[in-house]
């Protein structure tokens, strides 16, 4: 099942995605509910799925970002493909690399909630600020039970679904600042969407994730090469932390960053960004230049 | 004005404190707002203040922490008082002591809103994650007025006042990980409080920051040392993200951590942790062996 949160006549919405059709079904949730989006399912505590109302041309409405502002900042995994973790440490901006390149435990961070924007939404740069400015296409998983001192085993029990994330990087600030909140959290710099799907519908063993810089491939990987995988991270995180229904971890992303290319290819205004997870679908996001 | 949340017969309110009286006079505001704690005055948007009604005796209610559960991640800044960066940077367990002791620039990381624990409430420390926990006593910032792009020249309109913030830290977990969120983010790791203090009522040149573990003075500091003053950091911060009433900043710790000392002087169940800022009050947490 895919499920998409939209707006239709300025009103949330959270609906079933029929691809085939080209329509999504809204549930019949009240309109309170549906304001988190997907949170609104993961939150019914066991109550069943909600019937859905007649189906609406995708064209009608306006996609969302499934959870458009998580009730806290996003868990992301950094450095968790090999080939990334040997291009991110020759950048020179990785305050990490002094412990090698390939880490011997999950690199975990966060963005903040209101970094989260939609497909089709602007990535929004601002030289003042920043001037490299870089993509990472990342699968993302959405925790659908919560819990702590979760076991690799049980790890996959306390997944909900997936999502597609652009973990948008201003690398200069990433370097600069150490620690990598600042660098990560910059205004619209968390795409995520176009919508998410249950664990069950999505085959990880076999999906890729694919970025593309105005049609140029970038990045192009099986999700199964992650260094430290879904259960390792589930398990790192709820060791100490206890996890809740709508927790998005953002898994880290593969070789082919701006960073990685001599010189770095880093995103300017006018670049369109697209990310496609096979299975999910794609998170597409243009770069504009603030106005001030 | 110090301002409380509290609780009392199982109803959260939230008020303002007289400690001639040792009284709390809870505001009229609905049930539903008073929820959020110190936020519910914080989101008012220019409307006054609320009336208050009779004071009651600050004995007779549980106090709990000014904000129970902000809206997304605690900002921290690391390593921001001279002493303190060089004791951390001898520890061993900074993984940003490659750059230097004293940082070049503030390092900002973040803390779940959901290890926000009262005073009085049990830090819970758990041997089998972490046998290394440490406190680090903090002024933290409240954010009353949000923006983005704030000068340091603005930076105070935007605070609406403080409290204290103790930002236990796993230590082993925060080498181990690299990035530092998840050993400053396990369950009851961010006490805070007793309450909040307007700005106007706080005199931010003169007050000194103390703990005590077990009536043990560990630190001792005046708040002006800081290496990265409040208007740099809101100002940094604030460059490309955008802040929001409410928002909390615990803007660092001096020295005297228990990684300090040789040997290091780590918390162990039973210890009484204490924290003390002139003019807001005590923040006081029994550390405790968490029962699985």
């Amino acid at each position: 099942m895919r499920v998409a949160t939209f707006s239709i006549a300025g009103e949330r919405r959270v609906g079933i995605v029929d691809l085939d059709s080209h329509s999504v079904a809204p549930f019949d949730i009240p309109v309170e509910q549906a304001l988190s989006g997907v949170l609104a399912l993961l939150r019914r505590n066991g109550v069943g799925m909600p019937r859905t109302l007649s189906p609406l041309p995708l064209a009608q409405v306006e996609i969302e970002a499934p959870i458009p502002l998580p009730a806290r900042n996003i868990f992301c995994v950094g450095k968790n493909y090999y080939e990334h973790a040997h291009e991110f440490a020759r950048s020179g901006f990785d305050s990490s690399a002094g412990s090698g390149a390939i880490p011997q435990h999950p690199i975990i961070f966060s963005k903040v909630p209101e970094s989260v924007v939609a497909t089709h939404a602007s990535v929004l740069i601002d030289p003042s600020v920043s001037t490299a400015i870089d993509y990472e296409a990342e699968l993302a998983v959405i925790i659908g039970k919560g819990g702590r001192g979760i076991s690799k085993a049980d790890a996959y029990d306390h997944v909900w679904g997936y999502t597609i994330v652009n973990d948008v990087t201003a690398r200069d600030l990433q370097g600069k600042y150490s620690q990598w909140l600042i660098g990560k959290s910059q205004d619209t710099f968390c795409p995520m969407g176009p919508w998410a799907i249950t664990k069950d519908e999505f085959d990880l063993e076999n999906a890729s994730v694919r970025c593309f810089v105005n049609d140029d491939l970038r990045q192009n990987s099986k999700i199964s090469l992650l260094i430290f995988d879904i259960p390792t991270i589930i398990s790192t995180l709820s060791q100490g932390i206890t996890l809740k229904p709508g927790d998005i971890i953002a898994t880290g992303t593969p070789v082919g960053v701006g960073i990685g290319f001599d010189p770095p290819k880093y995103l300017k205004a006018g670049d369109l960004v697209r990310v496609e997870i096979d299975g999910i679908g794609t998170l597409e996001n243009r770069i504009l230049e603030r106005v001030q």
